[in-house]
C-alpha cells in the first residue's frame, strides 16, 4: 500500500504522517483513483467504446499518472501494479458506469468534476509520495502537478484527442495543479502538513479548476495566432 | 541476452528454467519480435510510409513492450538496448516486408495474424521475465499482459489510430493477452512452468485471439453509448 | 546540473571530460533545450493553442527526450526535474515566443531549423550522457539517438499529429540522429571525444537534417504502397 510505502521509504522524514494523515492519505488517493477512472469510463461512453475499452481507458486514466510518477522517483515495479486494490477500485468503476449507462449527451458535466476531484487529489499526494522519496520542494511540486496531470494526457492520447492540458478552447487545467502541488510542497517544507491542511490544498485546488470551468478562465492566444 | 539476464537477476528461483527451457524461451521471444515487427511494418506499408517509417514503426512495434516491462521492474537499460539481437531482427524483418512489397489491399490478413502472435508469445515470455524478477504472480501476470499489448499500443499512437485494444469495431484483445499470462503465471506458481507448458500457454492465447477475429467475439456496448 | 551529475556517476571514466568539455557540453544541452522549447512553441503557434498551451507543449519537446533517456539509463528522478534551469529555460523560450507572436504563415522555416539544432545537439550530449553512464558504444549511441528523436516525438504526438519521424512526406530525420550518435559513440571509443569533436559531431548532425530538408532526401516508398 502507498502509506506503508511511504513509511518504509521514508522513515522519520515523514513522521509527521501520522495515523490519521496516513489515513486521509490513502483515502485520498482512492477516492483519485475512482474520480479519474470515472473520468476514462466517461471517455469511453462518449467515443462509443464498449466494455472493454471502458475498464481499459478507466484503467489508464486512473494509474497512468501514479505509475508515471513511480517511473520517475525510481520505485519499481510502481505501486498499481503491486498493490492491487487501485486497479480493481478502476475496474469496479468502469462496471458501475456500464451498468448505470449514461446518456452520452449527459456526461459531459459529470466527466469534467470527476477530473477535476482527481487532479486535487493528486496533485497533493503526488507531492507528499515525491517528498517522501527525498526530493527537495520544488522537484516534489513538479511531480506532483505531473501525477496529476499525467493521467489524463493519457486517456486523451489513447482515445485519439489533444489533450486537455493543451487545447485552447480549455480552461486553466495544469495552473489549479500546480497550485495544488506547489501549496502541498510549501506545508511540507514548513512542517505544516497535516491531514486537514492536505485536504484544504486538495480543495482549494479542486475548487480552482471547477472555478476556472464555470468562469471560462482562458489562457490568451498568441497575438497573430488569430490570424 | 535475456536468458542471461534471467538467470543472473533471479538465480535458483528460476532453477526450473532448464536450458530446455532457456532456449524455448529466447526462440519465443525472438518470434514475438519478429512478428510485431512484421505487423508494424504492415500498418506502415497500409499509412503509406516510406522505408524509414516502416524500420523506426516496425522497431517500436517490436521493441516497446519489452522496454515498458524492463522500465516498470526496473531493469535498465532495457534489453532492446543492450541485446541488439532484437533491433537487429526488427530491422531485418521490415527490410524483408519492403523487398517483398505487399500490396496494401493485402496487408490487413497477416498484419492480424503476425499481431497475435506476437501477443501470444509477449504475454508468457513477459509475465515469466516479471517473475523471474521476483515479483508475485498477480503483478507479474498483470506485467505480461502490459507486455503483450504495449508495443501495439505504440504502434497505433505513433501511427495515429486509437489503439486496437480500445475500439469497439475490433474483437477481444486484451483478454486473450490476460489469458495468456494468467496462465503462465499459475504454472509457475504451481511450479508446473516447462518449455512444453509455456508454449501451450502461448498458443492457447494465440488461438483464442484468432477465434476472437473469426467469429467476432465481442465486448458488449454500454446501453446509451448506442443513442 | 548534468556535468556534475556526469562527473559523479562516471568518475574517471570521463576524465576526458576535462573543464572545457564540460563547459561546452552543458552549454550545448542548453542550446538544444531552447532550440526544442522553440520548435514546440511554434507548433503550438500553428496549431492555434493559447498561452499555457505554448508552455506545456515547449517544456514537453524539450525535456521530453531527456527524461526518456534518463529513465532508460535508470538515473531518477530525471535530471529535468531536479535541475530546474532547463525547464525555466524552456518556459522563457516559449514566454519570448508568445511576446514577439510571430504570424502562423512563417513559423514553419524557423521551427524545422530550431528542430534540426536541438535534433544534432541531443544526439551529442544524449550519446555522452549514455556513455558516461557506463554502457557500451552500440547502446550509447541508441540512447543517444533516442533522446534526440523523443522530444520531436512526444511534442507531435501530444498536438495530434503523426510524428516526424515517421512521416513520408518527411525527408531524412531519423539517419542524422544516428549519424550524430554513431559519430559521438565512436569519438569515445576511440578516446577522441573533446569540446571542438562534439561540437563538430553536432554541427555535422544538423547540417545533415538541414541538407536532407534543403534537397529532399527521401527514403523510397514501398513498391506497392503507392497503389
Amino acid at each position: 500500500m502507498y502509506v506503508g510505502v511511504l513509511v518504509t521509504l521514508a522513515g522519520p522524514s515523514v513522521s509527521e504522517l501520522d495515523s490519521a494523515v496516513s489515513a486521509v492519505h490513502r483515502g485520498g488517493e482512492m477516492m483519485g483513483v475512482v474520480s479519474f477512472a470515472a473520468s476514462g469510463a466517461l471517455v469511453a461512453v462518449r467515443k462509443r467504446l464498449d466494455l472493454f475499452g471502458m475498464v481499459v481507458l478507466a484503467c489508464a486514466t486512473a494509474l497512468g499518472g501514479g505509475i508515471v510518477r513511480d517511473l520517475l522517483i525510481g520505485r519499481t515495479p510502481p505501486a498499481a501494479f503491486t498493490d492491487l486494490t487501485y486497479l480493481s477500485a478502476s475496474i469496479v468503476t468502469a462496471l458501475v458506469l456500464y451498468f448505470i449507462a449514461p446518456s452520452r449527451r449527459l456526461t459531459k458535466g459529470p466527466l469534467e468534476i470527476a477530473d477535476a476531484i482527481g487532479l486535487g487529489l493528486f496533485c497533493v499526494t503526488g507531492t507528499v509520495i515525491a517528498d517522501s522519496a527525498g526530493l527537495g520542494a520544488p522537484t516534489a511540486a513538479l511531480l506532483g502537478m505531473t501525477t496529476a496531470i499525467g493521467g489524463g494526457v493519457i486517456r486523451d492520447v489513447l482515445s485519439g484527442e489533444v489533450p486537455t492540458v493543451l487545447r485552447p478552447d480549455q480552461d486553466l487545467y495544469a495552473i489549479p495543479a500546480l497550485f495544488g502541488a506547489a501549496a502541498t510542497a510549501a506545508l511540507l517544507s514548513f512542517d505544516l502538513y497535516r491531514a486537514w491542511t492536505g485536504l484544504l490544498a486538495a480543495a482549494a485546488a479542486v475548487g480552482f479548476r471547477l472555478l476556472a470551468r464555470r468562469y471560462q478562465w482562458h489562457a490568451p492566444l498568441a497575438r497573430h495566432a488569430r490570424d
